[in-house]
């Protein structure tokens, strides 16, 4: 380089190559359903440095958003925003375009527009950005009979103590990437970008076990060390189609998001010996096994008992309460781990940000939750302090836009 | 297993074979420096599922301690503690000792000694735990003479805007890992361990780019998008041994760590065009290589001028005032972004946890932060908000504690 165009500066070449594969690989997968996450892996120019799996690419196109289809990676963040008053239908989609390329480009490892570091975007690392709506802003979009019935607050639960702070909101948006500083720059971008279409509600992050720590497909652990979300079904499954998508009005293609910020007291459940946390939860600590199990993922036997007849599953035991007879009616857990020091005028704390997806919150969470409020042994160390319902959005083609089913209509 | 032993609970058997295996790979290395670190990858069991950069365990013993010269690995916890009044050097020798059995075992995957939660230790995706000193704890363990004259505060900067919840401290304990996971619950375990003996100071806690992201040895980038670290050298490197070991006293093979939270101004920084950014920093934003370069490691041409006869860097680039003319006086950098979304009163906040290793806090650190406070583009956009300055202790065999060296003399 010479002296004379040493202060010039040149985006890597590469983003143009992985902006053409991502396109392409969207257009592919879009018709298998849009699950397929694309390697896109490329080292063309000195000075690019991505690794295997931060060159990782999700496709943006499909029937469905990527960040329900994909593994949700080591690292989520969860924003929140409401609508400025006097908001139009106009407005939101001018924000939902924007968004949807923010996305677009985020997720093919591209800077967004006019971004300020795209170098931090550079390694996507499997990154989704994935978009839900709350009430308001579907009447807005679509009039009142385009919210379903279950798209408001959760019904108060006795065990509750919510803040709202973590609780509601307009509009949601869901970050998962293996890494930490592609999660904070598409969060950063994707916060830049509502300015004066949408305020800042709250901002949630959570993190899980990261790439290459553990096989593939191993079940993460809480913070209480326990397996948390065993009975998911693999993607591709049918059993997870059964679950999770909803099929049909405008919403079809798309499904549901709770999250439900579970603040957990580690100091006192550290006081439990093993086999009063065992039997809390229903399973055994090191391998996750149900009781009546020696794997993880054999079914439970919620009649065995043991030599006296008490039942080894305890009446209420986390797994029993949690367990719907019909597994159609079961949920998609996509649990994030907190753990934030003490920070200003906020104490330490520590819990999971307990996701949850499901085609109907009305026929599958709320069932759920509702026995685990009467009973479940967990309840004495955990406390919902943040609750939140979102409709997430149908995917859309390579050219479209997040929302565009129903705001173009 | 049968109804009847459905509730006993066993440990991971595996934990055995990375003991032995982790002690064997401290003694080996330990003469050829400390700093190899082993792959210990042993699946001997069904449900064991740690993956390959999960195994990875870095070795205990050695004469350096293990996070000097290991990569720090992706996500980085530092903790400071105080002695509680009246301590005495029984019982700092008691928590070392003690910390020290947890730093062993974590490290080797195991549990610590009454680990509640030990399935949380399985990986340890490269964990090393390093203990310091302030001056506090080192006169309590040797008298005013073990205690080096830099081991105190940093002088005051024109720049500092210093807050008392990030700085100084007696104790410090720094956990890195690749794994976010696992250094939260070793994080926890060491503040367990420390009751009684230590009161919690401040917990500080970042994050670098995630494994697998970028190629081996890609320098990070902090959230301003700059690389970052540019000028470390191989841990192997006589240059790094030069800048970083005390090679005299009973500190020998120690050395010093300063710790400046640098509070960084994004939203100001974003509206500098990217001319004005390089030119503040003296490299380019996409490779990082120096304005007089083509590709990161170039050595700058300090003396480079253009057409007009300016300096290509300019004389108040970071890069420049940054640099000591002697290499042997330079620092080795270590730092952890930071961002966090508003909680309770505390506001949002992003930037660097700026870690700094030295043989010589005073004639390496203080001349580079003189420089910088006097004079560095950098400066409008980031403020050190906490400092701290502490003794990194030598290390110790495998039968030993940190701070033996001391504390038995």
């Amino acid at each position: 380089m010479s002296p004379a165009d040493a202060t010039t500066s040149h985006g890597p070449s590469r983003r143009g190559f992985l902006t053409g594969s991502a396109a392409a690989v969207g257009v592919a997968t879009g018709a298998a359903g849009g699950y397929a996450a694309a390697r896109a892996v490329q080292v063309d120019e000195p000075g690019d440095t991505t690794g295997a799996n931060g060159g990782r690419a999700a496709a943006f196109a499909g029937a469905h958003q990527a960040g329900i289809t994909s593994s949700p990676g080591a690292h989520g963040t969860f924003l929140a925003f409401d609508l400025v008053d006097g908001s139009t239908r106009d407005d939101l989609r001018r924000l939902m375009r924007l968004w949807s390329d923010d996305a677009r480009r985020l997720m093919a490892g591209q800077g967004a527009l006019a971004d300020t570091e795209p170098e931090l975007a550079a390694a996507p690392a499997g990154l989704t950005v994935t978009f839900g709506w709350g009430r308001a802003a579907t009447v807005l979009a679509g009039g009142e009979d385009a919210a379903p019935a279950w798209l408001k607050p959760l019904p108060a639960f006795s065990i509750d103590a919510l803040e709202d702070r973590w609780s509601d909101g307009d509009l949601l948006v869901m970050i998962h990437a293996d890494d930490p500083v592609t999660v904070s720059h598409a969060a950063r971008m994707i916060t830049k970008d509502a300015t004066s279409l949408a305020v800042h509600r709250w901002h949630q992050t959570g993190f899980r076990q990261a790439y290459g720590s553990h096989a593939s497909g191993t079940t993460m652990r809480n913070l209480f060390g326990q397996v948390d979300g065993t009975t998911n079904p693999p993607v591709a499954a049918e059993e997870f189609a059964r679950r999770v998508w909803i099929s049909d009005g405008w919403l079809t293609g798309g499904t549901s998001f709770v999250l439900r910020r579970i603040r957990m007291d580690l100091a006192v459940w550290d006081q439990v010996d093993r086999i009063g946390r065992e039997n809390a939860v229903g399973r055994t600590l090191d391998t996750g096994a149900p009781l009546t199990g020696t794997v993880e993922h054999d079914e439970p036997d919620l009649d065995a008992v043991d030599a006296r007849g008490f039942p080894i599953i305890s009446d209420v035991a986390h797994l029993r309460r949690a367990r719907p007879g019909d597994p159609a009616q079961r949920i998609v857990r996509m649990g994030f781990n907190y753990d934030e020091p003490a920070r200003g005028g906020a104490e330490a704390e520590a819990g999971l940000l307990f996701g949850s997806v499901q085609a109907d919150v009305d026929a599958q969470f709320v069932p759920i939750q509702e026995r685990l409020a009467q009973a479940d042994l967990l309840n004495v160390w955990t406390t919902p302090v943040g609750s939140a319902v979102f409709a997430i959005l149908p995917g859309c083609s390579q050219d479209g836009y997040l929302g565009d089913g129903l705001l173009e209509g």
